[in-house]
């Protein structure tokens, strides 16, 4: 066996060393390449793709698989994980043929192009189009599949293992009706000021204290650098080598500083992955709603609470004394929690976020089963922006056209954003049961014990758990929404006197 | 045919990516990554050169050459040349044989890193036993040939496609004795003066005059970009992305601008490569001397000539108002000129460059031929270092450790530098024939005849001609030393009034 799996492991390896040297020419791509450079860089990741699936879709490959397969079956070993965890892998990619692949890609490319486009000119017939090709090929894909309790199961689970699309709508269901309330509620009460946030800070300065924040948090600089590019993203290369982009916007120039965070959150998952798994399917973040659960908790939990202020507050104060001038600790956090709602996803708050989400994924188990024509998009994407915000997008481009993602064929990816919030708060439950004086420690900026936790229970374990059982085994319960909703109305309540 | 030039073209093309690919990885290796990605990085392009050349050396590329190679024997056409260039390396690379390649990555990584230990001690015995393992495989290295006229051919042609030991010594036997009395007579002359180089220059504002005058040259940031690292150099991954990189030296600041001039004439070189070849073994510069006859002739020729300083030196000036204080033009232009031998070959003006190299070149070919005992490298050195420069190295680290290339097992790589500045003074002769006013024009700061020139004569053919084939079209002679001491001796005549 052993030598099957030493065979097994030096493949997985190589198509490892591939995937994340294609890693760092996107990284590259994003942050130094000169523009001319676009056409042949696209020819680069295209051919080092190919051969990382050829090599991972080999027969060689299958015949390893099924027969370790059945040697460590129902084993909790890691080898048994890995092989679980390529087998998974390796079945999808060999359901897909190469033709198809080939075609998704012309489709996606000259998608993304009408995609930017139609949202420069603020026109979805530009888009619609390409919208519908989109949908067929992700029909066809579905096809490939054996067929599932819903097909929009086969889309989601490429994102999220193991999770079904009526979990999601049973999740989602339960917590709609409480955000909108939660969010009327806040309407109906006495607006937060946050004038002070948009004045013009020194965009060095603000960098700098993002790097201040996270080296605290325990960012790992000797295995990791952050740099500029136009939308933030933590990308990773090894265990030792997993990097993070941030932006500064003018008009609101500490968001740096929650998007420091927020990288720096999915890079200390990938950083703290055990580095027994490198080169091998179980190195990294278990799935996007575990990773984001981490992001969104260094950003939200951590870096948009009371005791987290207590102990920056005094230090951004010194850093920009002319704009805070006057702000005490608690209006500059309540500030940075304002709930107000708003068209663009990526700039949403915590108590309007996950409306957004769930529109999305309304729309796109809609697409899927093919319950709307798609030119009625726009349309139906502002009535539920009314129904869940209570406001409708003065155009396209600030409602159906803002993501990115459809352009690119990523259906099934947006519920995992949600997600990740409600197993934050899940954990973020648990963890002050096991640390009882968080709060003080994070008042003293330190955060090496929640850090710790993180490692030991989540960031160790790689893919080794799906993130139902992953957060099942930390937590007592599968993902839910009660916890988030108890955070988020405790949170509400106290800023906005409920 | 056709069928098969296109099966050949899409597997070179491949390679091509997967070799691209790795020179993203090393760039990123030297200018960005954190340290602790080293080894990682290392397996990623271990990785990808394993896959690029089981590639390159599959009997199916055996088969579709000798198939091409006889279809177009004798043809001028891009296409025979490709494949002529092609089988070439096809026949270097399936005479190693893999385990070889292999042992050599083991023991020169081992011998790297004793020369760092050896050079940082100034003791050559650290270095001495892996020296001698080097040695050894280089040996063997030649023994997978035929035998050539001399077995340091083999070596050389690795770097200098064409080039036999017996012209390289042929050309340096005549070169030698010149350039010694040269230096004899320019050090009984009186002495320039240069202490003005070396007071404290802002590191930024040389850094933007260096990219101030690339672009001038006709650098193409469109298609490239000027990072930091320790040591300056080029690298291509493709026609559309040729990068430099640079280094600011506290006590030669000024060096920062020869460098940008002499990397940039490297990049020009391959920006300027046919587009049509991309992909193909054509793509890129013919060999290193020739290379280097581009990056010294933007360095020197051009950069340390009179008529480029009467334009930039005002400027310079401007720049640096309270460092050139009382400097006049002529006196800066003798001092970036000045003559004296010194240890470090990568420091050396251009009257005792080519001597340092010459050195390197008999020790190695007396390597080769077992005609010392490595032992007594250091010592010979010496004796050498006072017959051509008339100065004795004060340790080994001044002396015979100073260059890192034996310990990469580079046997074979030295002469080409020598060769690179003889190439760029007999284009030089010709391109002055061909514009007969281009002191007048770089007067003026105008270099894009000059570009031209260079562009039609030598970049548009890649890899197509052979180093010296490609001079002779040119020139009408091979590469001769004739030129050079022309250049030498008319420059230094006047600067020291010899």
């Amino acid at each position: 066996m052993s030598d099957k799996l030493n065979q097994l492991k030096e493949i997985l390896g190589e198509v490892s060393d591939l995937n994340h040297a294609n890693s760092v020419l996107s990284w590259d791509q994003q942050v130094n390449m000169p523009p001319g450079g676009g056409e042949a860089r696209g020819q680069q990741l295209a051919t080092l793709g190919k051969i990382a699936h050829e090599k991972s879709t080999s027969q060689e490959v299958g015949k390893l698989l099924d027969d370790l397969k059945s040697e460590l079956n129902g084993s909790d070993s890691d080898d048994a994980a890995m092989v679980r965890v390529a087998a998974r892998q390796y079945d999808k990619q060999t359901r897909v043929p190469a033709e198809f692949v080939a075609e998704q890609a012309i489709v996606t490319t000259t998608a993304f192009e009408a995609w930017v486009k139609a949202r420069s000119k603020s026109d979805f017939s530009i888009f619609l189009p390409h919208l519908e090709k989109v949908i067929d090929l992700v029909r066809k894909y579905i096809s490939f599949f054996p067929p599932a309790d819903h097909p929009y199961d086969t889309l989601l689970d490429d994102y999220e293992p193991g999770m079904k699309t009526a979990d999601v709508n049973k999740i989602f269901d339960d917590l709609r009706p409480q955000q909108v309330k939660l969010i009327k509620a806040i309407r109906s009460a006495k607006q937060v000021k946050a004038d002070f946030l948009h004045k013009k800070y020194n965009e060095k300065k603000v960098w700098d204290f993002g790097e201040t924040i996270i080296t605290r948090f325990g960012y790992d600089w000797n295995r990791g650098r952050q740099d500029k590019t136009a939308h933030p993203f933590q990308t990773t290369f090894n265990v030792n080598d997993t990097r993070i982009t941030n932006r500064f916007e003018a008009d609101n120039p500490l968001s740096t500083l929650f998007s420091a965070m927020h990288e720096a959150g999915h890079a200390m998952y990938e950083q703290g992955s055990n580095p027994a798994y490198e080169r091998t399917p179980l190195a990294g973040g278990t799935s996007l709603a575990v990773h984001e659960s981490q992001s969104r908790m260094w950003e939200n939990l951590v870096g948009r609470s009371l005791p987290f202020w207590e102990h920056f507050f005094p230090k951004l104060k010194k850093t920009f004394p002319s704009k805070l001038d006057g702000v005490s600790l608690k209006s500059f956090y309540k500030a940075i929690n304002r709930v107000e709602p708003s068209f663009i996803r990526v700039n949403a708050d915590e108590a309007t976020y996950n409306l957004h989400v769930m529109l999305r994924l309304e729309l796109e188990i809609g697409m899927v089963e093919n319950k709307f024509a798609l030119k009625d998009l726009p349309e139906i994407w502002n009535t539920k922006m009314q129904e869940y915000l209570g406001i409708t997008p003065p155009n396209d481009a600030q409602g159906v056209l803002q993501d990115v993602h459809w352009s690119y064929g990523s259906i099934g990816y947006f519920s995992t954003y949600a997600l990740g919030n409600l197993v934050s708060a899940q954990l973020w439950e648990k963890i002050n049961e096991d640390i009882c004086d968080l709060d003080e420690q994070t008042a003293k900026g330190k955060f090496d014990e929640l850090l710790s936790w993180l490692r030991e229970k989540i960031h160790i374990y790689g893919q080794k758990y799906e993130p139902q059982d992953l957060v099942q085994r930390i937590t007592g319960s599968k993902i839910d929404s009660a916890a988030y909703v108890r955070y988020l109305t405790k949170k509400y309540s106290d800023i906005y006197g409920l």
